[in-house]
């Protein structure tokens, strides 16, 4: 086991109903702005909620996030911040709200153009405080430091992180999940699952809790991933779905081992020049990029295969290729198809999705630093 | 799964070499008393790399917190930080050490007679902040806000807890655990183990994710415990012991389900009467009470048999069996005995302890409150 330091302040209020308790939790005094997205939260009951919470605190609302939230949306929140004297943020949505509510937080205080945050690892040394209310399970930005904002203007998208924008708090109430459609359920799953995976699927180093932990959140996720889809208001199938994607990244599995994010780079990059949900990009990259990478990855995959699909060949190689193809499964099962020409995407993208990769300097991705761009083209065309 | 709240605010320091950085996370200028216990840290090692960690603080010394924590030594320290103004604890040893320093850390303030936190369950407003360095994996105690402390003159055990005494940050280096002598070992790990059975194996709630996490932990200790005392200075074991220990008790496998922590209710009163070591107390109660309630834990007692122990009975019944068997062996294989008379214990003891549970007002003990006096008697008179 590799040294690490851990730390998660975060705390989470999970269950039927906890909407109800969010003002204790919110400093007193404090003028809130509460941000959101398209306006579901309107329709679903969720906004009512919220609302009806915040009886007696001083609120304001900023709407219209995105899905890939747009750096030049989030600054004109930022403004309203300002003009507000906001103090406290309340993100209520999936994880592109929280994500964006995470820079602003981070912007307000911040001398220059925010966007360095991003674009050059600017630091800053603080940002207003911030909770939420997920109502997508999905990213796990609901108690984790990361987030990854889409400039509109230049198509890109890019990661920060920090441990000034964890949430204070988090509700997470299952039933606020029932009345997603079965696209953004099937992406949830599989943006869990493929969190999970880059953090285990790399090479062993003898992290038996972080494995086996890892293990039972992919193995929840393949058994309730499905009922989620066929049973949409089954409280616990939603609460397991829920809980084990918010454990998939606040950082428990992912302390002590090497990672691999190479699924995520390259799939941003897919999002940004042809508008594929996110999860969709990983459920395209993952299985070529395990056939591309078996060796590199093998004994992990072994492992994978044994413990989480229950697989029993005795050859090894016939083992990794079952591995990849119940992975393949699982996310077309989920609704979300695996290959770019599923989604229009033409092959000469390729071309261009790699010259992406290299502008942004993913020239060394995965745990040995040996995705090359050389090898992410490969992975895109296996992925064709 | 139930509703819950969580939030573990501690920071983890992992792995060798990380006492050395445990200055960076002590306030500046604080005052602080090192807290330990009967000299062992300073044979192996660890109170020098403590003291060089410490080089350029203000540090005083407070040694002989022994095993079960006496709250007569612990108000000695009190008086130690009141007459030397210390403003932060760091307590290094074992879960005994920890345990103490945090009854130290409530009473300094407390108005009153500081036994009442414990006897009467007092409510504190404030605590000292306190860290640790721990050199024994087995209670759980470093990333937690739970003590348990003795009380010599009256023979008494007793427990409180408090978000005000989590270790603000806990240092947990592998290498620390290399002399630690096999009976400590055994205690640490069946300690552990104990933990989260009491955490999982009640009834079953659909909570996916903290059962797999809980069957993973389990697992990690089956297979890491026993190699922990024959190969004691195989870091990866160690360093596999100790995060399990950290997890099974932090809070993360106990949220949103219920729990039953008879077993060690019932132990402390064995401990508090006889002497025997806290983990020995554990591995006497626990397959008796198995036994024991075998009809309210059906459902959970087949899924830990078939799961951790991979047992495949077709027969409920014995596959129950075959599952007390298991564990008990393997209490036996880490070197703890599992039966009352293998310690001395003399039958005619079982009604003075259980006289002792309804001294202290644990007469509806277990998940169901069904743990009587009367069934705890039998569990006794079964684990003699």
């Amino acid at each position: 086991m590799q040294n690490f330091t851990f730390k998660n302040p975060t705390q989470i209020l999970f269950g039927k109903g906890q909407i109800s308790n969010l003002a204790q939790h919110i400093p007193a005094g404090a003028r809130v702005l509460m941000t959101y997205g398209g306006g579901s939260i309107k329709t679903n009951g969720v906004y009512d909620q919220v609302v009806a919470a915040l009886q007696g605190i001083t609120w304001f609302e900023f709407a219209g996030i995105e899905p890939n939230p747009h750096y030049e949306t989030l600054m004109e929140a930022v403004a309203v911040v300002k003009a507000k004297n906001i103090d406290f943020l309340l993100a209520v949505g999936g994880g592109s709200v929280v994500d964006g509510t995470k820079l602003i937080a981070a912007a307000v205080n911040f001398e220059g153009e925010p966007w360095d945050i991003l674009a050059k690892n600017a630091t800053f040394t603080s940002a207003l405080p911030l909770a939420c209310v997920l109502t997508l399970p999905a990213t796990g930005t609901e108690s984790n430091g990361n987030s990854v904002v889409t400039r509109a203007s230049t198509q890109e998208k890019l990661a920060f992180g920090s441990p000034l924008v964890y949430p204070q708090f988090a509700v997470l109430d299952p039933e606020t999940t029932y009345s997603l459609p079965p696209r953004q359920i099937g992406n949830g799953v599989v943006d869990a699952f493929v969190h999970i995976i880059e953090q285990y699927l790399t090479y062993p180093v003898n992290a038996k809790v972080q494995d086996r932990i890892a293990e039972g959140l992919l193995l929840t996720l393949i058994e309730e991933g499905p009922k989620a889809l066929t049973e949409p208001k089954n409280y616990d199938v939603r609460a397991n779905v829920m809980w084990a994607a918010t454990v998939a990244l606040n950082g428990l599995i992912g302390v002590g081992v090497p990672q691999d994010w190479a699924t995520h780079m390259i799939g941003h990059e897919i999002t940004a020049l042809h508008g594929l949900d996110h999860a969709q990009t990983l459920a395209v990259v993952l299985p070529s990029l395990m056939y591309q990478q078996r060796q590199q990855k093998r004994e992990k995959l072994l492992q994978f295969g044994r413990r989480v699909w229950g697989l029993e060949s005795d050859n090894a190689e016939v083992l990794i290729d079952q591995t990849i193809a119940a992975t393949r499964d699982f996310f077309e099962r989920m609704g979300v198809p695996t290959r770019l020409r599923d989604y229009g995407v033409p092959e000469t993208s390729v071309d261009v999705l790699v010259a992406q990769l290299v502008q942004h300097n993913y020239v060394k991705l995965g745990e040995h630093g040996d995705i090359t761009p050389e090898v992410s083209r490969a992975i895109l065309l296996a992925a064709w």
